[in-house]
């Protein structure tokens, strides 16, 4: 027997009580009964996401969300700044030049976070960018970016913000709102701990500014439809509502536990998963880590491969390798939404014994007692208080 | 007790194990077992669309796949004829204008179908015209189109044909290849017995022509990532994945059933529906009704909201009414998907009751019956025999 883990930075493990709710019968997307749903939702994911903005939801993958947000924001023959600091953040580029908006790139050495100054030197040099496209947890590196930084550095210019917190949002401490992100796009598959298939975005009044300024060649995911159709807490097009109440159980776990809960939760995994890797002698990726996934290089003499076949063909645990560059040369573990210490502490010790059998030198024990270490530790800071 | 009995022309109501197949685990999307659930979803939906043409899977409602079809076919400042008949072929107009593609618009009232000369007399006139996009069954009107007359004449010219087949498809005959539809436009949850959530497109040689030609400005809808992906049974973007192995099950069930099968059900259904609607004395809105819906015309004297509200609150049945210029004018009731002879039984027998209560006047077990004569004669016919 070998038990299905998945610890991989999205798709992540979904709760059997979500699970269950989308066996339930199909209802009318339009009805009475469906919009009581979405108006829920819509609660659940602005508490989720820390916002008072308005929130609509896409039937689409993330990516969609990031679609929408640069071509109902950025004219074409407009040029907007794209903070490329890993494969998802190059996407807002591409994004950007096949709708024809400019992309100005300020590029960032994949596994290190934007700095801020970098940012404002670029806003001062291009005042006339509508926009400035960054990322909360860049899932193709591993890395946190500073985020709250950013934002006070947009939010004295006109550009907006727009922040890709597809794998970010649910796993890292994200204050919409207060940290100044105009708008945010999230996907479902990741720490809001459901199947792939809604998107969501979080848009302020300044961004509705951008977008009400001109006719955006948009129709599917057209914002200025989907904020009417909300207002009657529905959607233009069909949407997909099996997920959508789904989606309404994910979100009443999430505020059972509490959104601050949930992120120190996330920072406890995160700080044990990489202190187990360093334990190892492994060296992490990125030097400001995200918190739902933990990023390492793989050791000289040993592939990517044979480590990740290793953890899924004797322990039933999926991870992913690298992307594009980083292809071969990193593993990815994730540890969000529907995952607990003890996941994490799980899969340290297959990590373990799948590196020993690979012929890498290891202490037994090592990595699972760096983490638990890690875990006591946590436990002893005062409830509520996570700091930064 | 209200036992709910969804009868809209889409959602449609859903198989229990489908359902239950949305409640399993979620596994890693680039897996080598995810793959397999596409190649074998793939063969299915080519089977129950007839073509051997390349099929897409879209994460998105079907809206997305007819925007999908325009912005990859159409050059921006080319021209497109729409054959307008009905409130949802109307939106192939608004997308063509929404991308810069000129619509020529051949106008059909509501309620009749496209006449394949007219498409023929545009054509002449418009030689340049890159696409026509038609429908198979539109769902504001519950008509069904001539698709295989319209095919022949395109079929003839330098344009692709482009229907959307997303409430007509898997309830209507409907073969792509033989009929010469270019681009099929299907969705979820009409006839597929799935859950909305996503939409599908088959892909002719001769559209691949077309989409290779220019380069479309359209990144989440791109069809030429989509083919690249497909080869390798997965999607650019993270695909709605617990919706796609649900779909393997309910592919399963149209392969079981057998497709002519499934469409001679539905027009068996489509006959006893309609018989039931006239043996009341209730006008049918289409001279050329679509099989999985009938509409009728709310008879003087009485409100759409208040025969639908009947079947509601006393029966549980969900119907819908009129969209844009037909509000309040019809009823539109489904018979899709994962519905039986019976189901349309029932449905008629609580519509008598309602309009009885209602004080229409009405022959008890009128329709019922006229409904039952349909379907035993129609049992009478040859299986495997459906004619045209």
């Amino acid at each position: 027997m070998r038990k299905p883990r998945l610890m991989t930075p999205g798709p992540s493990p979904v709760p059997e009580d979500v699970l269950l709710e989308l066996a339930r019968p199909v209802i009318h997307h339009r009805s009475v009964e469906a919009r009581a749903v979405v108006s829920e939702v819509v609660d659940g994911l602005k508490y989720a996401f820390q916002t008072r903005n308005d929130v609509l939801i896409l039937a689409s993958s993330g990516t969609g969300s990031m679609e929408a947000a640069v071509v109902n924001t950025v004219p074409a023959g407009s040029k907007a700044i794209v903070l490329d600091a890993g494969w998802f953040a190059s996407r807002w580029g591409v994004l950007c030049q096949t709708f024809g908006v400019e992309p100005v790139v300020v590029p960032t050495e994949w596994g290190r976070p934007v700095e801020p100054e970098k940012v404002a030197n670029a806003l001062a040099e291009h005042p006339d960018a509508v926009a400035v496209f960054g990322t909360l947890s860049e899932t193709s590196t591993g890395t946190g970016h500073p985020v709250e930084a950013i934002g006070r550095v947009v939010a004295g210019t006109s550009a907006i913000f727009v922040v890709d917190g597809i794998s970010g949002v649910g796993a890292m401490e994200c204050r919409t709102d207060e940290w100044g992100v105009d708008v945010l796009c999230v996907g479902s598959q990741k720490a809001l701990m459901m199947p792939p298939g809604l998107a969501f975005l979080a848009v302020s009044p300044k961004a509705w500014g951008k977008i009400d300024a001109f006719d955006s060649p948009s129709y599917y995911f057209n914002l200025k439809l989907a904020r009417k159709s909300m207002k009657d807490f529905t959607t233009p097009f069909t949407p997909a509502h099996t997920l959508i109440g789904a989606l309404k159980v994910a979100l009443g776990r999430i505020r059972a536990e509490g959104i601050e809960a949930v992120w120190a939760r996330h920072r406890r995994m995160g700080e044990a998963c990489r202190a187990g890797i360093e334990a190892l002698g492994l060296e992490l990726f990125s030097s400001r880590p995200a918190e739902g996934m933990t990023v390492f290089r793989v050791p000289g003499g040993l592939k990517d491969s044979e480590i990740r076949a290793g953890l899924s063909e004797r322990f039933g645990i999926t991870t992913i390798g690298g992307q594009d560059r980083l292809k071969g040369q990193i593993v990815r573990i994730g540890h969000m939404g529907y995952t607990d210490e003890l996941d994490v502490v799980a899969g340290l010790a297959a990590l373990e014994m799948v590196l020993g059998d690979l012929g890498f030198e290891v202490e037994p024990g090592s990595a699972v007692t760096a983490a638990q270490r890690a875990l006591m530790g946590q436990h002893a800071t005062p409830p509520g208080g996570i700091g930064r």
